[in-house]
């Protein structure tokens, strides 16, 4: 492991709340506007649309637009969905649309990214752009390297070379960059690419009912109970 | 002035002192090999390829690579002039060619950075590559919301695409971005581009004799007698 220099980071899930995160921004918009609708059933549905939305352009059916253009589009089709869409101007669709720049980090977040920036060059490699990730990353006080991910490769995870740019844009050779998520299919995409893989769980990114990536389901080079417990791991490696 | 979201900066020069730093990298290994040569006089050298190497691909003569490989490309070129190719095998040049990446920040960045932060995203938009600004930011301790810049655009400075590429990529218009450079070429093409621009001199970053950028020579939106001085400035708009 210790040809590893660089470790990439899945965010959305991974490293925050993102559920509890538009559930709070949508909370007191729904609330001001007498719309009784749960904000967490609201998150779930306009999440809901996140993948179909990037497969569209992994597919080559449309040009690279970035995340937060997909998510406005998202979000007026999860407002239709709850038949909300007339009680909303395009301003305050822009506006609720930054719900996705102000999710919470998990409690441990912040902590392990500082410990791991000290041996390790970290970096998100999300589908979120680079000006999202940005004040992502300022709300939330996470301190990257840099900015990786869907807008280095103009393609969305699991897309190869969402994985291989990043990691060239780092400087490194896929054997010696470690991505990190708490989503075996990421780390799927990940490791076909001859990146190093690591496995935590988030129990609670879905909610209480979560059924899926509770657990490891590949072969990862590590897989942890916890992000504490992965980083110790990684700051053990001689 | 208050529309200004992010600030970018030219690295080379503005932020860092190359040639002190290059010429520091050069010094120890000269001197094991017995090499009689000024480093101060070899970092002019090598920077003296820098132009030209990218000049060749903002022209179209040639596909983006980025400055990493063309340093060492123009560092076989300053060995030659110098007749000491011979010298160093391809190692011992990969070595000397990080020497970019330990660039000591002249000593009023890093506090005026972590200053200008707490209100702007602030960013590179160097021509060094996303690998370089990185390594090069862990070694002096500059904290960016992201990297932009060369990589970002797959062009070099002052192509246009490079600044309009960069302000986007953070999420802004041109006239939300402010670029900043102790050289006024740089800000004639931000400035051309629609973005907002701010100088201050840095008049040692040749050396002792400098005869060029040692004051504004255009209508910036702001003109600094330093950075610490700029930087109040631009915390003091509302």
């Amino acid at each position: 492991m210790r040809q590893v220099e660089a470790i990439i980071f899945d965010v959305f899930g991974t490293l925050v709340d993102w559920r509890t995160g538009v559930a709070n921004a949508a909370r007191p918009v729904f609330a001001a506007k007498g719309i009784d609708i749960d904000p967490l059933s609201f998150a779930d549905a306009w999440r809901g649309e996140y993948q179909p939305s990037m497969e569209r352009i992994r597919s080559g059916n449309r040009n690279y637009v970035s995340l937060d253009i997909l998510h406005l589009e998202n979000l007026e089709i999860a407002l239709e969905k709850f038949e909300l869409n007339r009680e909303f101007n395009a301003t305050e669709k822009e506006e609720l649309n930054h719900a996705w720049e102000k999710l919470p980090p998990w409690p441990d977040t912040v902590e392990c990214l500082n410990r791991l920036r000290e041996k390790y060059i970290i970096a998100p490699c999300s589908n979120g752009s680079i000006a999202l990730m940005a004040r992502l990353a300022r709300f939330g006080d996470l301190r990257w390297d840099a900015i990786v991910g869907a807008d280095i490769a103009r393609d969305y995870k699991p897309a190869a070379q969402t994985y291989l740019k990043s990691a060239a844009a780092l400087g490194c050779n896929p054997g010696q960059t470690l991505m990190v998520a708490a989503h075996n299919s990421d780390l799927d995409a990940a490791a076909a690419c001859g990146l190093k893989t690591a496995f935590f769980p988030r129990p609670k990114e879905h909610g209480p009912g979560q059924t899926i990536d509770l657990q490891a389901t590949g072969a990862w080079d590590f897989s942890s109970r916890s992000l504490p417990a992965l980083s110790d791991g990684l700051l053990a490696v001689d």
